[in-house]
């Protein structure tokens, strides 16, 4: 099954981009994924092809027009997800890339200057509003980058070893452990003695140690979400309340 | 002044990429910044130019080598900030974005693989770890091409209309209010009659209510930040205790 990536955007020129090279690229290639950008624009009905309008109620900037913008959406549904970038949005989480990524594919829609009219999610609430990060990029296309990279080195076939997906950052809601590499010695700094030991329960025990300790130390707020979930009874265990054939 | 941009990388072909084109490709040819993409394979002394090798404790993957690294790092390095892309970073926030932007520009080391050997960042803590999202790339490509897209809007020049970086999401701790254009109605929804007053004190009151409550009820994060430093003394007023001349 190839994963299916549409694009709505203003500047189609911009992909595949950075996603034509290296793994994303080959897998491109090879199929095992599909990127068509479509033009906004398309979707006016004036020569001029008008996507936006001055703000309601005045202020900086330009809004992009709820017609033009569900125009283009509906033409493109097929019961694939919607995203829309805008900084608006609930930040994206490697659970919902592991979740786009084993499905059919993504629509991304990519918002440019003050962003969409508003009315566009009142009508549509399937559409989800996403944020990459706290910051303000110039357009959505940098976030979709992002975002489709994510999927795709999760999608079936792209990743030459199915293992190293597994053990990383987020995927357990903590930062990975700090990695070595030969040499043994570089500058005075030597490999910690424990990764030379041959002992895997002491390594994995390290690793756990220190995967801990840095998330405490750079990421308090991911690290109070892990004990959080820690500290609670097994997902499958939170509906015994609930009547059994429910 | 030129925002100088250097992208120590595997794939120099991935830049500038979508930041040739539209705002930020028009404003690099008019030199308002500039891209260098730099291989980081130049600085492998093999003839097979090899950067990685296997993880110190065993696991999958590759690991990038300090040696190679550091001898890249310090081949750039002339005093701007230098940031390496990792998950296991801190997350870039958009204060950090205006400082970058206000200064002669940026370093961005890209990882790949199991991330860098850690000793490259013990030897130089000048080397800022950064994420960009609590997701995992393929690369640290992406990443950079979003922090250096965030960047260059606001470099001196680059904007078109300068009022425009102001007012909008993240810059005062909250999400943007909504936005909306004409027609006035559409689908049976209208813009909401207060943008339609003229009254810009009631105008302002409304984004203002509209802002705070989208940001508790979609980033309750961003508002327990917001609330708390609302509640602190200014804090040119933190320092009171301590002697005048310090």
């Amino acid at each position: 099954m190839t994963f299916a990536a549409t694009v709505l955007t203003l500047y189609p020129e911009m992909f595949p981009g950075p996603l034509g090279v290296s793994l994303a690229g080959r897998s491109l290639a090879r199929g095992d994924w599909s990127c068509n950008a479509v033009q906004l624009r398309d979707f006016a009905p004036d020569r001029h092809r008008t996507v936006d309008d001055t703000p309601a109620g005045g202020g900086a900037g330009m809004v992009l027009k709820a017609d033009i913008m569900a125009a283009a959406v509906r033409h493109v549904a097929d019961g694939r997800p919607i995203l829309a970038m805008t900084p608006r949005g609930r930040p994206i989480a490697q659970a919902r890339i592991r979740e786009l990524a084993a499905g059919p594919g993504v629509i991304i829609l990519c918002g440019r200057f003050e962003g969409f009219d508003e009315r566009l999610f009142d009508a549509h609430p399937e559409i989800e509003q996403v944020s990459l990060a706290d910051i303000v990029l110039s357009g959505g296309e940098p976030a979709a980058l992002a975002i489709l990279d994510a999927c795709i080195r999760l999608v079936p076939g792209v990743m030459g070893a199915p293992d190293s997906g597994v053990e990383e950052s987020f995927e357990d809601g903590l930062l990975e452990y700090p990695q070595y590499t030969r040499p043994f010695e570089w500058e005075g700094r030597t490999i910690p003695e424990v990764l030379r030991s041959g002992d895997h329960a002491k390594i994995a025990a390290w690793r756990k140690l220190r995967s801990e300790d840095d998330t405490r130390l750079r990421r308090p707020d991911l690290w109070e979400r892990h004990r959080d979930v820690r500290d609670q009874p097994a997902s499958g265990a939170r509906h015994d309340t609930k009547e059994p054939d429910q």
